[in-house]
This record gives structure tokens, C-alpha cells and sequence, in this order.
């Protein structure tokens, strides 16, 4: 079994974990169906009373004219992308080096759709007006990020997302969201999913992120927009008879956390600050910024495999069941806050940050 | 509200209804997982026990090295295209006029991938040895469907199959089989599934047609082919974090089915001979191959749909919830055997039908 397993095993067997909801278990897709009448009827390749009332729904939320529902994110985003480009007739869009587009989607916008990335800003840092107004080619969309999830869980100010907007409509370029975690970061903007959504003309948004769903997306934005993009789905082969297993578990969950955004901004930074207090560890940002962050370690990715196990298996606390290496000298985890925290003991969870602090100073030290 | 929406009504209020399994509630997805433990994990982006058991069973019930589950048969098969075109450095594959990919995907295999398609075959009959002999144009892949769907779920003979397997293997063009209803036409060949797949170099199955699950495909061929559809599927969008609800009710929903194909196509027979008696109707095929077979009426769509409400009100039973133009003056609606067929009380059928006949009689002659 490798070091990786090990840590993942041992983080699976605590008694609690910080974070998300709880083990992706099949009692998700259980509890949320529990709740609905067995007459329901599912709807046929997107139309149907169900999707349509969600779909209505999250377009009110959103403040956008209309929505649909996707089987995934990376489906509504390469989508939104080229309906873009073939408007504008160029087939260039902008993003972040990290944007998901970039990094985690086998290169599908290229060799799907034949379209090509202008990297906005260095890899280590946010989007800022400055990168998008020094564009020196001509694209059809701006792609942010909000947060980016790759450095953190970082934000621009709300002020620079205004400016780019108001840019992108004097330029002609389309501004769109990557909103997987738009509703974790409302807190700490203090405005409202459909203020922020007013500055993009189409926006994604997630359901298994801070809604703790089981998958799927909407994508946003005019109707004739939402309507081209129902074309491409069935061309991507996203037009499912039936995808009421995700949009019926979304709705159920959205209900459920939509508003707890707050709480878990506000865990998210109790969090950090203990680990800010340890030696040799840091978080990004040092103040998180939504329910994200990363916690940076001073050691190598192996050694923190080891310290990390062995907190799991002294504390029944699980911090985290991955570890990333940085450079060779140096690691990370992501942290994501859901309903897991509230329920762990405050004791114990300080106590077992303290045992991880004074593990590092007798090993890195 | 359309007439179209009348007759689907009025199907839906009958006691009993000639096709599938019954109505597409949500209890479908509640059933298949009230059978299931809630603490059973959800895979991750396709890795983990229980989607990797379910593919190995079916790669081992389809006789093929492996198998990969994808949320649609558009995808799968556009994507199975895609790699034996890469393959052989030509863009071109040939099936049937009225194949799923070029009526009903919006073009997808043309937008997305840029292969063009050779129609084989003229639309009203299947594609015979002597339509790929022919072919004037190289290309990388054939592919059959079998049934052939649109025009009733017509079957070559085995030994056309045969035949055309070895001619594309001596001229190394790949064979791939659309074997959506593969299942069903077992019975009709006396072959096991892994005999018919044996002629194939890719096969995709679906899980919500004879089987009745809720959605979902399965790509079969080698290990080679089946990897590199991997990088495909998360490019197209289609490697969600949890595929779970679909696999799981398939996998649920197979078991129960899969063995009933011979059932269903006798039904299918005993139906269509039905038919076949009433004044004014005929069935295609005249006998059924398979667990379907059209019903087409020398009289127009409209009234057909006033007769098929008047014998849904009069005798409970739903012959059919659709029924479609063929010309102005004729029309046809699709019968797909399943559970639903058995539990229809013979003579209360045998009613409906002869009051069908009579009705014609009256309104047509």
C-alpha cells in the first residue's frame, strides 16, 4: 500500500473530520431521496416539471435569465467558452495558469474546440485589472476564478472585479465566472449571489463543493445563450434521459447549506489561526477568505505523511487525509470547511493541532 | 395543450401500459438503492471498488479486456469514433443513415471531432456485406447497430455479421458495435453477448433501454483503447467526481433484466401478431427479432391520436403514449417490451386491440 493510502486510510478512520460534510458515502444520494415522494417523475433529456423548477429557481438566485443543469462543470465551462468564441469569431480565451480549464481537463477546450488560452497573471497570485487591460491579443472571454482555488482559495478585491467588468463590456470581451465556490465567498464579499453575477454574463456554479452534493453544475446566463448551450451538451453527450439523481440531490443540499456559508467562513478562519500558531507551518491566505485554504508545511511531503498519520491515529482527529509536495523541501493540504468541523470537540481539535505543532518541532527543527 | 401531450396523458392515466417497465418515477433510483448499504463509498473520478467491479463484470459478460462506464451512449460512441480515427489517420467512419450519431446528437461527431460521416446503406432496411464491400472511401471504423432502431429493431443475419467482421478485419477498418439493445437481440441470435461482441473491436451498452435502469453506457475493447477513452471522457466532461447513481441502479437493474430478454422478445412477438390482424395496421419487422418492433397505420398522426385516447379511456390499457408521421397519411408509433407487458391481463389486451381494429375499421375504411 503506498504512503499515499496510508494517510488517506488513517484520516478515513478517525472518529472526525475536518473536512467537507462527512465520507462521500451512498447515504448522500439515500438521505436526499429519502426526503421525495417515489411518484416524482424524472424528466426526459432536460425537460420536465423538476429540472425546470430547479433550473428557475437557481436563475432567481443568480439574477440571471436562465439556466441549465449540467451533468459537470468542466462540460458548462469549455461549452460557455466556445459559444463565446464562435460569437466573436476568435477562438482565444483568458484565464489564470491554474484555471481548472488549463489544468485539470486532459486539454479538452484545445482539442474539442480548437481553442487557445491567453494566461492571465503569475501562477502565485490572483487575476488583477491590470493583466486583463494589458491583453495584448484579442480573446473572446475572460475567465476568473472565484476563489482561486489553486493558491488557496484567494480573492481579488470586489472593487477590481467591477473595474474588469466594466473593461471587458467596453472591449467587447465576455467576463465569465468560474463560480464553483460562488456561494462560499459571498460572506467575505458581503454581497449577494446575484450582485456578483451581475458583473459576468455567464456563470458557473458547483454543487459539490460547499453544497456537498454528489455532482453537477449550472450554467448561467441569457436565455439565447442557455439555449445554444443545450445544443452543445447533447453534442458532448450531456444531454442524459434522466439527470435528476444530481439536480434533485443539489436542490436538496442547497437548501440545506446556501446559508451556512457564513459559519463556515468564520470556522475557516478559527482554523487557520491555529495553525498559523505552529511551527513551521502557514496557511494561504494567512486569512482565509471563504471556507478554503491551504495549510503550508516546512517539511517534505513524506515526512508530513508520517506526522499527519500519526496524529490521526493519537488524536481520532483527522486533519487532513492528503499531503501535496511543494518543492522537495516543502508541502501542502487543502482545507475545506463544512459541517464536519462544528461537530468535532473544540478541545480536542486545538489539542490535536498542538500535537501536530510539537511533532514538527522535534522533527523539523 | 397539444395533442401530443393529450395522448401522453391519457397513456400515463391508463391502469396498464404495453411498454417498459413502468413509469420513469424517482422510485426507480429509491429502489435500486434501498437494496444498498448507505456506508458503501463513492468512487472518485472513476477510481474506486465499486465502479471498477461493476466494469470488470461487464467487460467479463462481453468477453472483452476492459470497460469504462460513461454517463451517455453519445459520448462513449463519439469518443470510440475519435480514437480509431486518430488511430488510423483517417476522419472518416461509416454506419447506417438513421445511426444515433447523425439524427440525433446535433452533429456532435462533425462539431467536436471533425469526422465525417459515409452513410452505408439506404434508410429503410440494415446494412447488408455487400454495403461494406462496396464502400468507395476509406475510412477507420464501421459501425452496426443492432437492432437497428429507427426502422423497427431489424436485424441482419448472424453470417452478415460474420462476414463483414472478417472483411473490415482483412481491410483494417474497425468494426464497433452500437449494441444499445444488445441484450435483447440475444435471443433472436442463440449467442451469448460475448459471442456477438467477439466480432467487434469496440461495443457500447446501455443500461436504460431492455434494462430499465436510469441512465449511463458501457464502452468495452481493449485495455489500450479503453484508457485512452478515459482521457476523452474527462475532456468531454464526463468523468464526474460520482457516477454512482447510475452504475449502481444499472448494475441493480441488470441482474434483475438481463435474463428476461427471452421473455420479452416472445411477448414482442405475441404483440406484434396482434397487430398484425387489425385492419389497417402492420408491424416492422412483421416478427419482431428483438424486445421492440414499430406499429405503423395507414392513417395520419392525428387520428391515430384521437383513436389511441378513445381506447385508453375506454379500456385502461395504454397502447402507446406517441405516435409519429410517417406521411401525411400515415403514421407509426415504437413498442419496447418489458415488465410492464406481462402483468396486462391477456384478455383485457386482446380487448384493447380488437377495439383498436374496430375503430379503424370505422374511421379508415
Amino acid at each position: 500500500m503506498s504512503e499515499k493510502n496510508s494517510l488517506q486510510d488513517a484520516y478515513k478512520q478517525t472518529k472526525f473530520q475536518v473536512n467537507g460534510h462527512g465520507p462521500r458515502y451512498i447515504q448522500v444520494l439515500k438521505e436526499a431521496f429519502d426526503a421525495l415522494d417515489g411518484q416524482l417523475e424524472s424528466e426526459m433529456y432536460g425537460k420536465g416539471e423538476l429540472i425546470e423548477a430547479f433550473q428557475q429557481n437557481m436563475a432567481r438566485i443568480l439574477g440571471k435569465e436562465a439556466t441549465v443543469f449540467f451533468p459537470s462543470g468542466t462540460m458548462a465551462q469549455q461549452i460557455a467558452m466556445r459559444i463565446w468564441c464562435d460569437r466573436k469569431g476568435v477562438k482565444k480565451v483568458a484565464y489564470h495558469p491554474l484555471c481548472h480549464l488549463e489544468i485539470h481537463e486532459e486539454n479538452g477546450l484545445k482539442e474539442l474546440h480548437q481553442i487557445e488560452s491567453v494566461l492571465l497573471a503569475e501562477k502565485d497570485r490572483v487575476i488583477e485589472f491590470e493583466d486583463v487591460a494589458s491583453l495584448s491579443e484579442d480573446v473572446s472571454c475572460v475567465l476568473l476564478e472565484l476563489p482561486q482555488r489553486e493558491i488557496g482559495g484567494q480573492l481579488p478585491e470586489y472593487e477590481t472585479l467591477v473595474k474588469i467588468s466594466d473593461y471587458c463590456k467596453e472591449k467587447g470581451i465576455k467576463l465569465h465566472l468560474d463560480g464553483a465556490r460562488l456561494f462560499e465567498i459571498l460572506p467575505y464579499y458581503e454581497k449577494t449571489a446575484d450582485e456578483v453575477c451581475s458583473l459576468f454574463d455567464s456563470v458557473y456554479i458547483s454543487f459539490y463543493k460547499g453544497i456537498g452534493g454528489i455532482a453537477g453544475a449550472i450554467l448561467a446566463g441569457d436565455q439565447d445563450f442557455i439555449e445554444e448551450s443545450k445544443v452543445w451538451k447533447r453534442r458532448h453527450g450531456g444531454d442524459l434521459i434522466s439527470l435528476y439523481p444530481y439536480y434533485l440531490s443539489a436542490d436538496y443540499y442547497f437548501e440545506q447549506r446556501s446559508g451556512k456559508m457564513g459559519q463556515y467562513y468564520d470556522q475557516a478562519r478559527e482554523l487557520a489561526s491555529y495553525y498559523n500558531e505552529c511551527y513551521g507551518v502557514s496557511t494561504l491566505p494567512e486569512v482565509p477568505v471563504s471556507n478554503m485554504f491551504h495549510v503550508h508545511f516546512a517539511a517534505p511531503k513524506e515526512q508530513m505523511e508520517q506526522l499527519l498519520i500519526e496524529t490521526c491515529q493519537e488524536t481520532g482527529i483527522g486533519l487532513s487525509g492528503h499531503i501535496r509536495e511543494v518543492t522537495g523541501t516543502t508541502s501542502y493540504f487543502e482545507v475545506s470547511i463544512g459541517d464536519g468541523y462544528g461537530i468535532i470537540p473544540s478541545e480536542d481539535l486545538k489539542a490535536a493541532i498542538r500535537l501536530l505543532d510539537a511533532k514538527m518541532k522535534k522533527s523539523i527543527r
